[in-house]
């Protein structure tokens, strides 16, 4: 761009403006941008010029006059084009057709107006049919313009044109428009041109150089054109930033036989195989191969039929990988055996190719080890770890009819199997072999065998953070939630879903990935960790500063955690431990104890079970840390509901029977009822009313350790006391329970690595961290409940009410229970880990709520310095490399800092 | 004290000291100091000396010897005071005696040892008996001082002398000591140095200068007592203080007829009237006026019959009250014409005399006006505005075992009433004249009218912020909660408590202001607001900067709140307007409205009521300003609850009724039932799920104030916004809700005076101040619940469950519902007014939760610098005084800083 001058070349903005990218896209827009970075790359791209976005500010600003020698420059310009191409704008022999484009800084997709084939008249038609030895394309080229220039330029409604075109096929019986032959065609241009002058009360342009004006002016006035203010509106993209004009050479794939046109990866997108994958059609334009009507070839073929092509196509396809560094998807056209590239973006890809290229490039050094793991989505992992339904085949089912409904996606993966409404069922099922969904209205903590017996689970109430969506993520199991329209009948086993009528043992097929419901079975694939993952996740755990830890409850998600990588347990819940069948009994008697002797009677009993489940858990961990979370659920959630036990009540008196033992339960569950039980009696609250609940679970674990250690087995146990809100809660708990701990220790004469510490998840909490962290040795965000109280909002009861209008209207951009909340909730993070270490620098901090496995929560997590991360092991792929891309994040802050 | 002296005289330590009121309490311990305080007063105090603390702590560091040379200065003090005195230690016809007392630096009632009469043997005795002409009493004070000395110096179990002394007695037929006549005390004596000869193989030490050294040696020795080191150690009170030792020398009422000895207080405690107040006893020692065998006379009798006296005690109580700027309460001695102060102490009170004191003190200039009001406990004032029950009738009334239980004092005054279980006949009975006492097991929203109209509320469940409690206290009605010894049996309308059967109509007695309930009916005392407690306020409310508003519901309310001198509503919750009888209804049909259309009609006849209130409260407040809280609990609220309506259900069924409407409405019910519904679907939540509920109150509103204006009234309203968390809800709700006000002020044609803001209730609204602050004219802090959420305490269910217990065990120091926790809920109020301000400097801030009235959260309200706080009607003068002693304290601070 000469001093003052609006106008460059394509291949010479790259210099003019310093290869300075956010300077091309203010002066060139986009697309301007983009092709100028391409030709300076080397890239075979059709010749062209832009107009800056300053021209179009002018234009604006002095009431739609061009500003003063803009056409001047431009025809200055377009003659080097001509010199480059060979052919010359208005040759009436070899003429050259340019488009005309608008491009402005911001993307604005089909907003403003295009103009193609410009540089038609009378005479360049006929210079047109010479050149491609096709006359109907000219003819098609020519009436394509003329109904294009008039509707854009004219203002003549295209309806006008659309109309004579109807007429003129109906009139020769032609399907559609590939149906018209050049006689036709000759036809339609002469009512087109009729429709032209009866509009505007002349002919139809013929000077080129004026049509070329004319568009440039058209394109500027598009800019605020009311779609395209209503689009900046939308978008917040400022209306007085104007937009560039590109005009470039058209080039013809329908030349000759060494012309063709096609699209290509330069990469496989399916499997990220190193090898060129696309189509192409010989001498064709571009909308051949859209058509159909003609079979593409495979680019393999080129190899065969087009070598010389070939071989600018491989160097093209290097030069465009190295210079945008990823995998490009191309349009090119290839004219008389020169490969012309249109257009070019970064290649869409399936998870396993997104990984196997990023591992590639850095091997081959054309990214770096940081640059190959901050490529990859981090969620993307998840489609390795997951059987999926097979999209033809989900498809196909949707056309029969088969999709019931759509509810909410909570935890993916696909899953097929009979429905079943009753948790025992579901389990006794199982244990026969049998493939269950378990459905059911919502579950609750003593559905968890259920659960855990199900291919996947299916509810009709209940948001993404509801008990089974939990549960479900947590076990890796797919789920779907919140299926309003699913009316279950759980008495009669029954359920109808907009009309369909389905029963117990009946097939369905859930995708917890996208939430639909089908009837039926579906066919399934297959998940893969690929070798290239593993290589990725090595390089990513060799970057990362952050642990990633597991949450598991259970020896078999203690195995699995080790196969996924995580450093040890962030978060082992006792409650799921009191669950199991043979053990609720117990804790029912423990809770309804109406001394303490009969408290200590029904732990004693409970005590071997926690015992031998922590030595299972201790001897898979070996010395990798295991934080034991003690008993935290208010204690009703052991007992039945009140509800049901209301109704089972009055059945049992309907049929004579004896209701003693249901009373009595009735009526500790009236006295353990609470209004808000997420703020009542659990945590650590339970610990200090009933001291001898966490005393038993301290002895259990000591005990656990001591025996293994005495069997040379290394044990590093780390204790959390859960919903402390206050210091001196945790004192008295800590001190009673370490003296427990030392009791045992004595008793068998050994010394364990142990610490104790406790969750903070109260807000008050992390406001006095400080106090706090004089008698814990670690921190664990439990960032669930921590966003619970910081909101205000119960988990339970905000996502099936209000929290969806919240997302839905924008009130809040995101799930807090999915994202962490940085402003409300990482503030009191930050305060508590500041506060935390300033009076305890050794202190161990981490986060084992949900947010653990996401990755924009890993980000802050690592931006405030945590140890470590804790999720559900499912998630632990995901984890390590969100750590690794906000460990490069956080380096290149500090860096440029 | 000489250089490095351990012993000096009351009249010169508060020189040798610098009246260094730390220095002083450091060296010659509480009483120490005391002593010469007063007597640097010009106090007559008998002469005497102290052995400081450093001595104690010599002694004990050097196993118990007495620092070299100290009863050598001991010996030389001791000689100036025999010549003040005129008598001698050890002489036998004019003998000095002595007490022998401990005292340290902090106040250990009766930890440590005590010797009186020191100085007492064969031969002083006989002086005494000349001096005193009192055989009687000399050969008393003798057995004692026998009994008292080998019991604490020589370790003779005082068992020993107190058999010896029954055996006389019975021998005797003496009922009490003082029936000993001079020859069975010879004989007691004669026993008692038996005794000593017994067990220690010695007579009964003669020689008075090793007595003394013997009895500073034990008060030393006292100081690591067990009991005084258990003492220490719960009190935390430092083991190496070690205390001083105070040798004073005895006077005798007893001596002659100008002799006397009494109590007094320099004004009047029970109604701080200015005149000595008090009794005492001619020819009379201490014990005489405690033993009641004589009865004492008024002082002013005094007056008469020894006028000089009287003169010296009127000289005495003006010197007291301008050295302490304090009422005294004073032991006294007169011996023969000359009045001796033993101790004085500052006066317990009623709360009438502590505020006429204060008043008078500061128009006489003995304090300024600054002192006098940080002198009243603010809760004192409590007592003018309540009946209360007569003190004696209480008595008598426990005395014939009418005392039924103590629950908690959840909202003070004396109540009785009849017996009565349901609100409305509550209402019923109130209608008809009747004074009630509602009983329930617990209160809800609904039983509001039959709380209104009763005299007081009993409850056998609830904690002290209970709904019962809560609503109580915003009445200023008696109420007492949570007395779970009550067993309340509804359908039948009776009580059981203890054993005692009450019944519907039964008469009891509630005392709010310490839980106690009583069968039958108690005398009361009419509440009386004093001329001294407006000037005390007057004075309060030039001095203080904090504003202070009442919460006030109703008409009733704001009269009452400018009554008490509110500047302001701070506070007006609108679904209080929603119970009414009438209004109910319409309310129902909102909520079951299935259109927006049918909750537009039902809305529409609700608006005239509200619009009635508010119209009320404005013409009321004028142009004061009136926050107008918008609707704020849970639907469910305002329907029945969840399981009477299931039971009533089924009993319509046994009745073969029609239950259409009844399963409709349990139908509703259940679909609003949540989990913690404190977390749930209400606040601004509510009104950004169904918008038609806030405009329709904002209309109501601006309707009211625009007809009004147009009658030449003032109004000033303040729209407020509840349970807000995040900027965005804010923006919509506020955005759409002034948009209706302009509305309505455009049909009116009127401008009103107006400001939208919001509660800060929400841990994250105080974390994203800054941001919401752009929304808000004002914020004002709902410290109950962010104090629910800051702590994850749910109100409901924390106070019966484990926050006594909390208590109990000094978990928490305080229950953070009654004060402001400033370490957790105070700190993010911090943050909120910071960022709050910094965004809008010009934002109001103030607090309307309970906490509004309560005096340490008012303190805090003006440290962070708050612009009012809101406080029920009844609490408005407490929070008056609060506010001015903050500023006087915070002024304080500021000028020191």
């Amino acid at each position: 761009m000469q001093k003052n001058g609006k106008v460059v070349l394509f291949s010479e903005a790259y210099k003019v403006l310093h290869g300075d990218d956010l300077l091309m896209r203010e002066y060139l827009g986009g697309k301007g941008a983009g092709l100028a970075q391409m030709t300076n790359a080397g890239i075979n791209v059709p010749p062209g010029l832009t107009i800056n976005t300053k021209a179009c500010v002018d234009f604006m600003n002095s009431e739609n006059h061009l500003p003063e020698r803009l056409m001047e420059e431009v025809f200055e310009k377009l003659s080097v084009i001509e010199s480059i191409i060979g052919r010359r704008f208005g040759n009436a022999s070899n003429p050259l057709l340019v488009s005309v484009r608008s491009g402005s800084r911001f993307s604005m997709p089909g907003m403003m107006d295009t103009i193609l084939n410009l540089g038609l008249n009378d005479e360049t038609l006929n210079g047109l049919i010479q050149l491609t030895s096709n006359e109907r394309f000219a003819l098609d080229s020519y009436r394509r313009f003329i109904q294009m220039f008039s509707d854009i330029v004219l203002g003549i409604p295209k309806e006008n044109f659309e109309n004579v075109l109807r007429k003129i096929k109906e009139k020769n019986k032609a399907n559609s428009d590939i149906d018209l032959n050049v006689s036709m065609l000759k036809d339609v241009i002469e009512n087109y041109k009729r429709i032209v002058k009866e509009k505007t009360g002349k002919d139809f342009i013929q000077d080129i150089n004026v049509q070329l004006r004319l568009a440039v002016e058209a394109v500027f006035k598009s800019w605020n054109n009311p779609r395209a203010k209503y689009y900046r509106k939308l978008n917040r993209i400022p209306d007085d930033i104007g937009t560039a004009v590109n005009i470039q050479s058209m080039v013809f794939g329908n030349m000759d036989n060494d012309s063709a046109t096609g699209v290509a990866f330069t990469r496989n997108p399916a499997n990220g195989e190193p090898q060129i994958y696309g189509e192409y059609l010989i001498c064709a334009q571009g909308e051949d191969v859209v058509s159909g009507i003609r079979t593409p070839l495979p680019i393999a073929q080129m190899k065969k039929d087009m070598p010389a092509v070939y071989r600018q196509f491989v160097d093209c396809a290097k030069k465009l990988e190295s210079y945008y560094k990823d995998v490009q998807d191309i349009e090119f056209t290839v004219e008389s055996g020169k490969l012309w590239v249109l257009q070019t973006r970064i290649a869409k890809r399936t998870a396993q190719a997104a990984v196997k290229i990023a591992v590639d490039f850095a091997n081959t050094n054309i990214l770096t080890k940081e640059e190959a793991i901050s490529r990859i989505d981090p969620l993307l992992l998840n489609q390795f770890l997951l059987r999926s339904f097979d999209i033809k085949a989900k498809e196909t089912a949707q056309n029969e009819g088969r999709l019931l409904t759509t509810g909410l996606n909570a935890s993916p993966g696909a899953a097929i199997g009979k429905i079943v409404f009753d948790p025992d069922e579901s389990e006794k099922l199982f244990q026969s072999g049998q493939k269950i969904i378990l459905v059911r209205i919502e579950t609750c903590p003593d559905d968890i065998h259920g659960i855990a017996s199900a291919q996947g689970i299916l509810t009709s109430r209940g948001g993404m953070t509801s008990h089974a969506a939990v549960v479900a993520r947590g076990m890796g199991k797919p789920c779907v939630v919140g299926c309003e329209m699913l009316k279950i009948d759980l008495e009669n086993e029954l359920i109808n879903c907009n009309g369909h009528n389905l029963k117990k043992g009946d097939l369905i097929s859930i995708d917890g990935t996208t939430g639909q419901v089908f009837r039926g079975e579906i066919k399934t694939q297959e998940p893969k960790v690929s070798e290239e993952l593993k290589i990725l996740l090595k390089w990513a755990d060799e970057i990362k500063r952050l642990g990633v830890r597991a949450n598991a409850d259970t020896p078999e998600d203690a195995t699995r955690a080790i196969e996924f990588g995580a450093c040890g347990i962030g978060l082992c819940r006792t409650e799921h431990m009191f669950m199991q069948q043979e053990r609720l009994p117990w804790v029912q008697k423990m809770i309804m104890a109406t001394t303490v002797n009969e408290r200590e009677e029904a732990l004693n009993k409970l005590k071997p079970f926690q015992k031998h489940d922590f030595k299972e858990i201790f001897r898979i961990m070996k010395n990798l840390p295991v934080t034991i979370r003690l008993l935290d659920p208010p204690l009703h959630e052991f007992l039945p509901k009140h509800d049901e036990l209301v109704s089972e009540i009055s059945e049992r008196k309907a049929k004579k029977l004896d209701t003693d033992k249901e009373e009595t339960l009735l009526r500790k569950v009236k006295q353990l009822r609470e209004t808000n039980p997420m703020m009542g009696l659990r945590g650590c609250r339970l610990g200090i009313s009933y001291p001898e609940i966490n005393k038993m679970q301290v002895q259990a674990i000591f005990e656990a350790a001591c025996e293994l250690i005495k069997d040379g087995i290394d044990v590093n146990v780390e204790v959390m006391i859960p919903l402390i809100g206050e210091a001196n809660e945790l004192k008295v708990v800590k001190n009673h329970l370490e003296d427990t701990a030392k009791e045992v220790m004595r008793k068998y004469n050994l010394q364990v690595n142990y610490k104790f510490g406790t969750m903070i998840e109260v807000p008050r909490a992390a406001l006095t961290a400080y106090d706090i962290a004089e008698h814990a040795e670690f921190f664990s965000f439990g960032t669930n409940d921590l966003t619970q109280m910081t909101y205000a909002y119960s988990r339970d009861d905000a996502e099936s009410n209000f929290l969806s209008v919240y997302l839905t209207e924008k009130i809040l951009n995101e799930n807090p229970f999915e994202v962490l909340d940085i402003k409300g909730v990482g503030r009191l993070m930050k305060i508590a880990v500041e506060e935390g270490r300033k009076r305890k620098p050794s202190l161990k901090i981490g986060i084992c709520g949900e947010h653990g496995g996401e990755p924009r929560s890993i980000s802050y997590a690592e931006e405030i310095n945590l140890d470590y991360v804790s999720c559900s092991p499912y998630r632990i792929p995901v984890a390590r490399l969100s750590a690794a891309q906000a460990r490069i994040k956080n380096k290149k802050l500090y860096t440029t800092a």
